[in-house]
């Protein structure tokens, strides 16, 4: 089964927002606080509201999974106070490719994965599925990481937005969030 | 975006339901009509109701599509007064499997791709996607064909039910159709 998960942009949450980006695309509206939770949150109150879901892998190999497992950090570590929120939505061109045309791109030209990988165990990451759900972004992708790790996750991103792949997202916002206090 | 559909079994619907086998797993309760229906149809005064959605392909090579894409026929043809709903479940154990070696069990190992060719263009198929919605069943196909052609559509399911990748199904349900006259 997959695993629902909610991102409520509002005034409550326990991350505040620090920064919002919009790369590419429609901006999503400025908001103080995101609430993450497990399930189908209520948007009752929230100015914008996320949804996808953990599912299963959707490019990585067996040789990469492994490799991946026994480096990869979880969410949710204390002393990751710091976390990106990157919805984002790939183009019509994209979706109407072939299984082997996506994952060449993906990995092959574009080396999503070895990227990744680069920056493992620091950068925790967890990716959200939305496209099958009808929802306005294909995937929500949470980082989580220590305030030293911050300049670390920009070169990363700075990375795998110069790739071939990215070349095939129309729309992308990119949110800041830290832990809040209170 | 993906299209999400609605199979609602029940009293009411254009398919009039001839036999109903379960091949695996948990039965569904019997009914005397289907009606498909695009969109999240409700669920008030059925006796069960899948929903799924036609998604982006996850195994079908750049080759492989164009060939699929040269022969296959659309659903609703006339002559295509029968149909088989399928639903069918897959294990964890296939679910954690990486990309690859899904795919090599899907294709490689036991051909369901081209098993499928074999039967086109009499046989229609429609595949939607429920695992990523929380639905009981990972997949719901529909398939359509002419009354002359089902005894080849029952050989093109004993072949795939012959497959290794069937072994990773741990439910199934068989769900023949007839176009109600009335």
């Amino acid at each position: 089964m997959s695993t629902l998960f909610s991102f409520r942009g509002g005034d409550c949450g326990a991350w505040r927002v620090t920064r919002m980006q919009t790369l590419c695309g429609e901006a999503l509206p400025s908001v103080e606080r995101v609430d993450i939770s497990a399930g189908n949150a209520s948007n009752e109150g929230a100015d914008w509201i996320l949804r996808g879901v953990v599912s299963n892998i959707r490019y990585a190999t067996g040789r990469e999974l492994n490799v991946l497992k026994a480096v990869q950090a979880p969410i949710g570590r204390l002393e990751a106070t710091r976390a990106a929120l990157i919805p984002i939505r790939k183009s019509t061109v994209w979706w109407d490719l072939a299984q082997d045309e996506r994952r060449a791109i993906f990995e092959d030209t574009s080396h999503h994965t070895a990227i990744g990988l680069d920056y493992l165990p620091q950068i925790a990451r967890r990716l959200h599925h939305g496209r099958d759900l009808g929802e306005p972004f294909d995937f929500v992708t949470l980082f989580e990481y220590a305030p030293a790790h911050e300049a670390m996750f920009d070169d990363m991103l700075a990375r795998l937005r110069a790739t071939k792949e990215w070349a095939f997202i129309d729309r992308e916002v990119d949110i800041r969030l830290d832990r809040a206090a209170n």
